[in-house]
Formats: C-alpha cells, sequence, structure tokens
C-alpha cells in the first residue's frame, strides 16, 4: 500500500489544482441564481469521475440533479457507496471575508496550510479526499479493492428535496452493503472520529400578519399591534427561562443518554470554556445543568437563523409593521417525529398570537435524527484502518444533521458509516471557510487504507 | 372676505398645479440618497414665497436646510410663525402603492377627489393650505390682515436634530406671537379640530451582538447565545402581558387624565371597533381596561419599527447569527423626561442580556410630549373661525408627536396652536397616501378665516 500512499505525497499539487477547480463553480444550491453554477457543478463531477474511468451519469430531478458513478472491484469485495454534496452555503456576509469565497487560496497557518473558500471543507474538501482517493489507487493498482458506486447531490444545503424521491426510483442501481460519508468532523485535531449520531431538523419559515397595513405610530401606537412585537413574542416563548425548548410536547419520546454513551463521552477531553470561548462566548445557552457536548449532540434544539421585517434601511421611520418575517429550525434527536415537531411548533405559534393577527408557514426540510446500527460490521475495520493513518481514532457524536443517511436507511435498507477529517474550527457556513492541508492529505490517505481494509 | 373665498374656489387648477409640483421632488430627509432632493424642496419652497412678494431665505444647516421667510401686515395686528416640515417618509413598500408615489394623482372616491402622493397629506399638502391662503389674500387684498412669518423644516421625518440650534441662533429672527402647525388631522371628516396635546418620542437603534462569529446551528445549537433569539427575548420584555410597558419606572411621572378632559373625549363620537376595524384590526393591543382613544392619545408607548439579523435571502441557511438589530421608539406624555426614558431602556436591554452578549445603541430623536397652555388666547377665534368654515369645531389630543413644539415653546417662549384639515384614513407614512380635495379647499379657505380672525 506505502506506494499509493506515496504517490498521493508526490502528486499533492494536482490533487490540489482539481479540488480548486471544484471550489471556484459558486454551487449555492438556495439561491435560484446560482442554478446554472449549480449544474455545472455536477457536470464538473461526472466528468472527473469519467477521467479515472468510471460510469457517471448527471440525473436531473425536480430540483438539482444527481451524480451518479460506478467503479469496479473484486466481485467478492464489499460494495460501497459514497455519498456526498456538490452544493455549498451561500458565502454572505460577504465583507467578513478576507479573501473571495469562490477563488480558494492556501494560506500558511500555525505549522498547517488553510485551503480557504466558500465549500473548501463542506463538502467539496471532504467529497474530493475520497475522490482522490479511488484515483490514486487506480493510478498506483490499476483497480480499486473494492467495489465503488458514488452518489453526489446539489440539494443538501437547501433540504434535499429531490433526494427521497431519486432513491427510491435508483435503489437497483444504488444497491450496496454500506454508505461511506465524509461530511463529518475529527474529534480533535489529531484524532479522525466515526460519527455514531446524528440530530434530524425540522426548518420553519413564518410570516406573521397584524392588520391589513403598515400604521404610523403616532396615530396607533399602543392601540394596534404591531407584527414584530407579537413576533418577538412568539420567538421569545419557545426557549424557557432553564434553555428548553417550551413547545408542548416537544421531548415527548427524547429519551436520555444512555450512561454507556454518557460515559465515554465524559471520557473525551473536551474543554467546555474552550468551545465557546473560540467563538467568543462564555455561558451555555441550552438545558441548565446538561454538559455542553449532550446540548449540542443528544438533545434537540431551536435556533432563528433570520428576522426582518418594518423599516431596516439607514435613518429612522415610526411605522407599526403589519408583516414580520423568521426563518427557524429545529435540530431533532431519536424518538421525535419530524412532522409531529413541526405541528407542534406550528400550534404552539398560533396559540400565541392575538385573535386578530394570523401566521402563514413555509416547510424547509423535515429530516429524522439518526443513530448508526451498534451491529454495523464495517466499523471495526475502519476504526483500525484510521488508527493505522493518525496512530489513534474515536467514535463520536455530532449535533449536525445530513438528511440523506435516514433517507438511505430508509429507502436502500442499508446503514451508513460516517467518516470526517473537517476540523472544529473550519468555519463551515461562515465567512472564510477552511479546510487544513493536513485533513486534505490524511483523509485521503485515510480513505486508501480505509478501501485496502474492507476489501482485506 | 367672501371675494377671497371665491377665488380660491376659481383658480383651484393653479393651487393644485403648485402642490403637485412640490409632491414631485422625493424628499425623503431619511435617506443620504436624497439630500439633493430634500435640499431642492427647500429652494422651490423659497421661491414659491418670494414668488408671492415674501423675503425668503435658504438656510444651510448640519442636516437638512431651514427655509425662512415673512410677509408683512398691519403694524398693531397679531405676528404669527407658520411651521410646516417639506420632508416626507420612505415610499417603501414600493410594491403595495397603486400609483407612482412621487408622481401625485387626483382620484375620485365616494363624492370628494384624493390628492394621491407621498407627502400629499404629511406634509406637503397641509403646509400648502397656509401659503396658498397667504398667497389668495394678497391676490386679492394686496396684503394679509396679520404679520406672517415661515419656518420650514426639512427633518421633521427624521429626528429634527438641526433644529434646537437653529431656532437658538435665529431666535430674533423668528419671534412671533404663536407659533401656527398645519400637522394635525380634522376630529371627523365634517369636524376640523385644534390639537392640544403631542406625545414625545424617544427613537433608538440597537444591535446585539452574540459572540465572535455567526455560527452553525449542527455544531453549536443549544450552547451558543444565539443574537437573534437574545434580541426576540429583550423586545418581547418590553411589554407585559397586559399591554403596559414594562420598563422599571417608564410610567414615573405620568399623570392620569384630568377627569374634565376624559369627559370631553368621553363626549366624542369615537367608535373604537371601526377605528382597528379600518385597518384589520380588533383586538386593542395597548392597556387592558384603558379607551382605545387614551391609549393613543393619552398613555406612552413602545413600538417595534424595525429588525433585521440572519439569513433573510430566498431559501434556507441554518446559521446562528452573531448580530441582531432592531429600531424602535416610545412615545411619552407629560410628566416623562425622554432622556430618563432613554437610559432606562437601555438599562433595561442590558440588564435583559446573558452575559456573554453586548449591545450599541444610537439616538434617533429625544422629544418631550407637549399640552397647550391652557390660557392661549389664540385658541378662541380659531376655533370660531374654523366653525365659520366647517359649521363645527372641536378641540382634541393626538398620539403623534412634533419634535418642533417643544421646542418651540423651550427656545422662542411662545405656545403654538395646532389647526389640522387631514383625514384619519390618509395612509400618512404608509404606501398609497392622499390627501382630499376637500382638506386642500377647507384648510386654504380656513387660513384665510383664521387670519382674518387673528386680525380683528
Amino acid at each position: 500500500m506505502t506506494d499509493t500512499l506515496t504517490h498521493i505525497d508526490a502528486t499533492m499539487d494536482d490533487r490540489l489544482a482539481r479540488l480548486f477547480d471544484f471550489i471556484r463553480i459558486p454551487s449555492v444550491s438556495t439561491d435560484p441564481a446560482h442554478a446554472p453554477d449549480v449544474a455545472r457543478a455536477a457536470k464538473w463531477l461526472a466528468q472527473t469521475l469519467r477521467d479515472m474511468g468510471a460510469e457517471a451519469k448527471v440525473h436531473p430531478t425536480t430540483g438539482h440533479p444527481m451524480v451518479v458513478g460506478h467503479l469496479d472491484g473484486p466481485a467478492d469485495a464489499p460494495h460501497v457507496l459514497f455519498y456526498g454534496h456538490y452544493d455549498v452555503q451561500p458565502p454572505d456576509p460577504l465583507d467578513l471575508w478576507n479573501t473571495e469565497p469562490f477563488e480558494p487560496v492556501l494560506v500558511p497557518v500555525d505549522g498547517d496550510t488553510h485551503i480557504v473558500g466558500r465549500g473548501a471543507s463542506d463538502d467539496k474538501g471532504a467529497l474530493m479526499t475520497f475522490v482522490e482517493a479511488c484515483r490514486a489507487l487506480i493510478e498506483t493498482r490499476g483497480r480499486l479493492p473494492i467495489r465503488v458506486s458514488f452518489l453526489f447531490e446539489g440539494e443538501e444545503e437547501s433540504g434535499s428535496a429531490s433526494l427521497p424521491g431519486f432513491l427510491e426510483n435508483a435503489a437497483e442501481e444504488l444497491a450496496c452493503d454500506v454508505v461511506l460519508v465524509c461530511d463529518t468532523d475529527m474529534w480533535d485535531r489529531e484524532t479522525p472520529a466515526v460519527t455514531t449520531m446524528l440530530r434530524g431538523l425540522v426548518g420553519q419559515q413564518m410570516t406573521i400578519t397584524a392588520g391589513d397595513r403598515d400604521l404610523h405610530s403616532g396615530m396607533f401606537g399602543n392601540a394596534a399591534a404591531n407584527a414584530l412585537g407579537v413576533m418577538s413574542t412568539v420567538l421569545a416563548s419557545l426557549r424557557d427561562a432553564q434553555g428548553g425548548v417550551a413547545i408542548e410536547g416537544f421531548y415527548d419520546g427524547v429519551a436520555e443518554l444512555p450512561e454507556a454513551t454518557a460515559a465515554e463521552w465524559a471520557a473525551l477531553p473536551f474543554d467546555e470554556a474552550g468551545f465557546l470561548g473560540n467563538v467568543g462566548l462564555s455561558v451555555p445557552a441550552g438545558e441548565q445543568g446538561r454538559p455542553v457536548l449532550h446540548q449540542v449532540w443528544a438533545r434537540p434544539s431551536c435556533e432563528i437563523h433570520g428576522v426582518w421585517g418594518g423599516y431596516t434601511d439607514p435613518g429612522f421611520k415610526t411605522v407599526i409593521p403589519c408583516q414580520a418575517h423568521a426563518k427557524l429550525s429545529f435540530r431533532l434527536v431519536a424518538g421525535q417525529d419530524p412532522a409531529q415537531i413541526r405541528d407542534a411548533f406550528q400550534a404552539h405559534v398560533r396559540a400565541h398570537l392575538p385573535a386578530d393577527c394570523s401566521v402563514r408557514f413555509t416547510d424547509h426540510g423535515l429530516s429524522p435524527a439518526w443513530a448508526m446500527d451498534a451491529a454495523n460490521p464495517f466499523l471495526a475495520p475502519t476504526l483500525e484502518a484510521l488508527a493505522q493513518e493518525w496512530g489513534r481514532s474515536t467514535t463520536c457524536g455530532t449535533g449536525g444533521t445530513i438528511p440523506i443517511i435516514g433517507a438511505l436507511r430508509e429507502k436502500l435498507g442499508v446503514d451508513a458509516l460516517l467518516v470526517g477529517f473537517a476540523r472544529f474550527d473550519n468555519r463551515i457556513h461562515s465567512p472564510n471557510e477552511k479546510y487544513d492541508l493536513s485533513s486534505f492529505r490524511g483523509g485521503m490517505r485515510s480513505w486508501v487504507r480505509i478501501m485496502e481494509g474492507l476489501g482485506q
């Protein structure tokens, strides 16, 4: 195997050049103006797979396209489906970037080098660790040690609306023994991790209406319902004074963390103060008395992502606005049904509205939480391969959501293995997103070892 | 006097043409991009006064200019200072206008005709009732029956920052016996009113900061303070469940309405249900148990005018924003000190912030409330002149703020008389603002009669 690993190190510049080409495509899936860029990224990926000798196709959907590809391996070896997403988050606020978000650069920092750009980590850099590992294996050995299929989605950052239907239609082509995903973090700088729990997501947008026109606060102030005041009261009512979510029935079915898992997590070297201090905070904002790691990995949440309404331009306008808008989401854990949570939220909002106000909701995704099957047979060889590359490895949880994981189990009947090389401080979804060169290199080398391990 | 009134009716088209020219200038004072338009409106007004034979000057300030003019009258007649403002509110939201905001049109409606455009009522149409009355008197009699000075401000809709200093410097030139203001409503369609109470205003903008960067709700959801969540809690805490303002000390010094005034108001034919029903509302939102007229005229208020923060573009982004913004104001009544209210508000916000969050405030005006001197000698002849034109007249309150009134009493030592011809449904500060042709005509004719009355 050494020849493949040596080859990766010797050809790093070419591998980075391909990743840079990929990052330069501004495939922002949530913004309709970027739809042509999303399509271009799909084509680029399919061509990249073909260049390695894979069969690859771009499949149109009612949303953004799916890219599916296949590379042969020994007939008796396991068949893995590698999932990644080629869409990215919007780059705003643009004025906080130090460089152009879609013009990637290398920045040497503290003994490592940062690959800086939107998608450098989430998920273009991570996705390319696997693609480049396959390329290196083919370049040095002529074929892969296992059978590999690829599924690349373009809607992960905007709700994965087309995915369930596509999985159902393409179930035969996507048949496999296990799904590999590279969209998660390492436990710490030195320790790669297999993530065994994901939170689900209910995304909601709401518009609250109070009256049929904007009013003058001199004429109507006090007497007329103010849509922004009503919305503030509604949003404030979603959390109680102890940091919990105050929607009736929200915690129904949520189990306490198994003692064994809690003990495992308690043993992890985790610095609560450092976790928050690193982003300028110091007071854990979730349920009081629960450790921060439980708050972000194992407890459901409610977060407001955007609000707007009334006069927001420079200067001042004494208007009583008749409309107020918010985008918010709930992260779910095992035991919570996304549709039930959505309905409970909407009922909560309606119950908090004055009788002469109304609300309209828009869905932005409904994904259940996920926990890996404790008997997943691919876990042990993967942890072993990771330890060979990095000297250590671990399992962990995460507070994030990867909508496909629940859908894959449901539609394809297979479990997933989440292996990530991202660092905690990669600023994904934020300005100046970066991927460490050591993540990129270690990721490629790890996937070579994992594929070797699964093929044995 | 009949000849002047007849002359006004016979030359209505010319008078409307001048008003239309004035409305066509988009003098939005709060938006720096419109500063040249505001300056143009000031020049237009000065030239209009000169065309009538007045001395008139545009005085630069550190903000928008002041226009001052003078027209002679009999030496022993009272000297009035007419105040108006030539700036207007922003026209947004533009998509709710049926016509171009700065291209005025006449729309026949229910036996009257609406002059539709931004500023048609507030304050260009109202201001022009007085200017055109002076013009008609000069055209028919050669001179005015009283001495008149004019003061036109360009910052009324954005805090009147330059006004106190200007009044102090120009006190000698602005010396007068009483100030006349035309920026208020009629009591109802048939009854003109002299407004004897105004609320004050404290305008505030705030930016709440939680942490030093936007975060990913999957990684940090629950544990990290969310600036939008913190702001919602802060804004919701400003009102109690009974509709009162919940800031400590807010009502200190606020007296109950004198019984005589309360009785006078109770006798006014006021339809609470119709007042709210006309704008699509039905539940009085202010202090429970207090009549709506007291809520809007005699009780202090707190209104949110604009909020923004986080991801507000199409689609969805699971960000935990580190900044949240709001514009809000308090309407004050007699007994409340604007600076004390501002300080109490800021202390309230700080007391409601988590220890790791911060807030920054910007002032948008501080104006005390005002009540007319009960012994104002110009009130009786004005009510009498109004009754001659309309068949009836009354005094009333209003919930609005005209910052100059308090400043005039303080800097010039004179009281004001607020006479208005606007209708309740003029949609000032809202899309499709209008002024009834009957307000414009009746206003001009009323000022002719008032000037005659004051000159006797």
